[in-house]
């Protein structure tokens, strides 16, 4: 029996990828992106209004024809592929990224009614119009459903799935009206791979549902309609458009339709997984475990871990969001985050020392011959606000220690182990609700690029640091859940677990902690966290909690004066 | 009756200026600089101590004959000017500059047994190498006679007069042992001018007594031998080899002797002034007077301030030195400072953007279009610790508020704020003890360079700053009490304050507060404060105020290790 391939379709900010994955080994035979081509690389941005951003949805399909054709012309070079060997596909997007849709399921910007209509199409996730919705929503839960707020971190976002429905009845009621369903992004593509887009057919992802729409079944699937309707009347009554149901990404959306197939050149009937989120796929692809968390470093960072389910509800304050399945299906999904650790340095970089990535390059070499605690800095890394475990956007930064003889090189290191010290309060708070993480698997540039980064990271954490095999961990997680779909009887797997032990793997070499280095770090870190009490918690002893609020109102104050 | 002139002589770190000055109006006719020859631009420095600066005594003189022989030169270029129409003569020097010396009050490096023997030499007040003398004296003050350290800022230092010889005690015996006494440079140089140095003949100034040797007339002058023999027995002993009285500026160190008459060409027999601090007489020169401070601008900023003898003696918590005539005669003199201003910014400019005096144009240019409060930072002043009010060496930087898109022009206009708020600190700190500022008169080089830092100095203190008129300030001082000490009978002045009248100026902007910003920073400074108090002053409610302290432990460990 020859190999078998499964596809993977990640839909990324701005572009979409096609992979082709041999089962067997998670050799990635071939890769394709494509590029959006409306707005300014696939975002649709409103002039008047910085917070808006949407995507067209004509753009998610014609890209992923461009790059499945191109993926699949690859592959064929590879001895003994065939697209009749293609067992399953997994997709994968961002989020949370609503479409509203008619009652066939079609985005209503695709409509006569609604062409292009920015209203009428995906709300993506870095849409952040919906601010004043989503503190309101935040304050109602609060008061009337508080268990609510405990999954998703204490505080519900404006990126998230209500506020951008809410946001769009507030200013745009037409579109809202007009609406038969919101569909999130990461269910819409497999429910047209399967020929069905009916809202009431399309099975939704239990990923979406309970990070970003406060799914869960422990309170009946989502919020109920008379909490909705304390929003407004006409959002209670959208409770019923949408759905009593979610899944995990071992489930079936359906199998591949005819019309499908031949646009994709892919075997008709194959199966498709349920959808979810990108970064939760790149989780699984990296080998998420009981133990082992998956740390997704960019310009911000994502946290990925999973927990085995046992005894109470897993609840942990502070933390983005905890979803039964949304990970792993059988296991909690645990989703935590930095809001800045690239772009920390890149600001430092780019802002301060108005430099470019020789200079990255230059102050790395110069901070690697630093020792830990040897500049007397110590920062806070909120030059973003803080995600987790304080779930507060508005807080900033803050360096301390300066002397006339401190060098922009030890700076650049302060702000590397600020961000350490911030994933290790994330670490320390998973540990203290029962999750401890015992190993933590890296992937993206900076892990693949910075080994200062690495050490430093393993010498605050204590933890060791590997980095993913693969370099498009997101694209081959959708390619895992389609053998998954498929089964073993098709030649894929009947377990994620399964498929991870085959498909994915970490590279040879491994950042362990120093034991010297972490005892300085260990020290460090209490002043850390006596700082982050200070400056982000309020009513602790230290209060200083108001400081960077105030200074954000004067400086709104001026700006609006 | 032709023009009176009056000679000042200012001994500065690295050279000598001779002034000479029309009486009547402050004019001045000529000025000439000689620069010391000795050591690294005068300064005689130990390869294996950075904490040691010494001086040649021979220096001082050598260069004083120079550069008095050549602003004679310019003065006679002046239509009516005569050698013998000068009528006294002023000195100041850097200080506490204390020198040992033998019976005849000869430099003991300047006699046969020492020559150049570098603790035979002057102690340059940036002599540092007597830290732990200082912090003993302190702790044994603190414990025994808590009232000397109430004029002092609560703090005893290591660039002080018993810090100083202590330390010689310690190092070079052989050197404290033949020291028939110690006399500061400010006292030695009248006493060479007006021809008898012998210890118990020397003037002694108030300035420098009262400012660095703990002199006050409230207990009785000088440390009793009981506290110094604490220290150590033959400190102890030193007392009787020191002075039981000291002077203020508008006493006659004497008469100017033959010798020197000749030497410098002056008027054998004109009165030559009891000597002081080259900042307090700069101070007189920019016109200080109850409710007048004056600020002189550099690197570091040191305040001088006077206030009216009335009821029980002056104390100002933290404030570095109330000596009673240490300014004007028959007012208290007080002193305070902040240990880092210019030499902030200039580190900001070296260290972290790598840029030079362009750079510095370049952001001020770009922060004078910032508005305050605009850009959310709030930075404290304490790169190189806090003089006053908190004396506390070991404090260090902290900015706070970065974002993503914080810029290096927002960064230097925070650390120009911060000072302007460790300014308005010491102020309020001088008018919640009596002592009232209601304008500020400043001098210095960025003083009569950056209207920036005038104007947010002006809005943040809340009070109009003005420029004084002479570009030597600590020179013309000398020259205004070579007139006091003359006499209106010669053609000088009976008071300081009448010479002040007549021969001191500003120039013509004035800075004045503007309300809306003065509004702004009213708040701003309210968080400054909060921080302030928390991070220095142990004790408060928001208390981190061992976190900066720990840091510098840590760094220091690290170091050693």
């Amino acid at each position: 029996m020859g190999s078998k391939y499964s596809v993977g379709l990640d839909f990324g900010t701005n572009s979409v990828r096609a992979i082709i994955v041999d089962v067997a080994s998670g050799e990635e035979v071939a890769t394709a992106v494509s590029d959006y081509r409306r707005g300014e690389a696939g975002v649709i941005v409103d002039a008047g209004n910085p917070h808006v951003a949407r995507q067209h949805p004509a753009d998610y399909l014609e890209c992923m024809v461009e790059c499945m054709a191109e993926a699949l012309g690859t592959a064929r070079e590879t001895s003994g592929f065939s697209a009749e060997a293609v067992i399953g596909i997994g997709v994968d997007t961002t989020g949370s990224t609503p479409i509203p849709v008619d009652a066939a399921g079609t985005p209503l910007g695709l409509t006569n009614a609604f062409t292009d209509d920015p209203n009428a199409l995906a709300w993506l996730w870095k849409d952040h119009s919906s601010m004043a919705e989503a503190e309101q929503i935040t304050a109602l839960a609060r008061e009337h459903r508080p268990h609510y707020l405990e999954k998703c971190g204490g505080t519900y976002s404006s990126e998230w799935f209500f506020s951008k429905i809410w946001h769009c009845l507030n200013v745009a009621p037409e579109v809202f009206d007009a609406a038969a369903s919101w569909v999130e992004f990461c269910d819409w593509i497999p429910a047209v791979l399967v020929g069905d887009t009916r809202p009431a057919n399309v099975k939704r992802g239990v990923c979406a549902a309970g990070h970003k729409a406060m799914y869960c079944e422990e309170w009946g699937g989502l919020p109920d309609a008379d909490f909705l309707g304390l929003l407004d009347p006409r959002m209670g009554a959208l409770r019923a458009k949408l759905y009593e149901k979610a899944y995990p990404s071992d489930v079936r959306a359906g199998a591949l339709c005819g019309q499908w197939a031949g646009k994709l050149g892919l075997p008709e009937g194959i199966p498709v997984a349920v959808g979810a989120f990108d970064a939760h796929y790149g989780g699984v692809a990296s080998g998420v475990a009981p133990g082992t968390l998956v740390k997704i470093i960019g310009t911000s960072t994502c946290d990925i871990a999973v927990a085995a389910k046992a005894g109470a509800p897993l609840t942990i304050p502070g933390v983005c969001g905890i979803v039964d399945g949304s990970v792993i299906p059988g296991m909690y999904g645990i989703e935590a985050g930095q809001s800045a650790v690239g772009d920390v340095f890149n600001w430092f970089v780019s802002h301060v020392c108005q430099g470019d990535a020789g200079t990255h390059a230059e102050l790395t070499a110069e901070a690697m011959k630093l020792r830990p605690g040897q500049s007397g800095l110590l920062a806070l890394d909120w030059n973003n606000g803080n995600r987790t475990i304080l779930v507060d956007a508005r807080l900033t930064g803050l360096l301390i220690g300066q002397t006339l003889h401190t060098t922009r090189a030890e700076i650049y290191r302060a702000l590397i182990e600020a961000t350490a010290f911030g994933a290790h309060t994330i670490h320390r708070r998973m540990a203290e609700y029962g999750v401890p993480i015992d190993r933590i698997v890296t992937c993206g540039g900076i892990a693949e690029k910075n080994p200062l980064f690495m050490q430093i990271y393993a010498d605050v954490c204590g933890t060791r640091l590997e980095v993913s095999r693969s370099a498009q961990t997101c694209a081959l997680g959708a390619a895992i859940f389609g053998a998954v779909v498929a089964g073993k009887a098709a030649g894929g797997y009947d377990t994620t677990e399964q498929a991870q032990a085959a498909m994915t793997g970490v590279k040879a070499e491994v950042y362990a902690p120093n034991a010297a280095a972490q005892e300085v770090y260990g020290e460090l870190y209490g002043l850390y966290r006596r700082l982050h009490d200070s400056f982000g918690v309020a009513g602790t002893t230290d209060g200083l909690a108001d400081v960077m609020k105030r200074l954000l109102d004067i400086k709104a104050g001026v700006r609006d004066a």
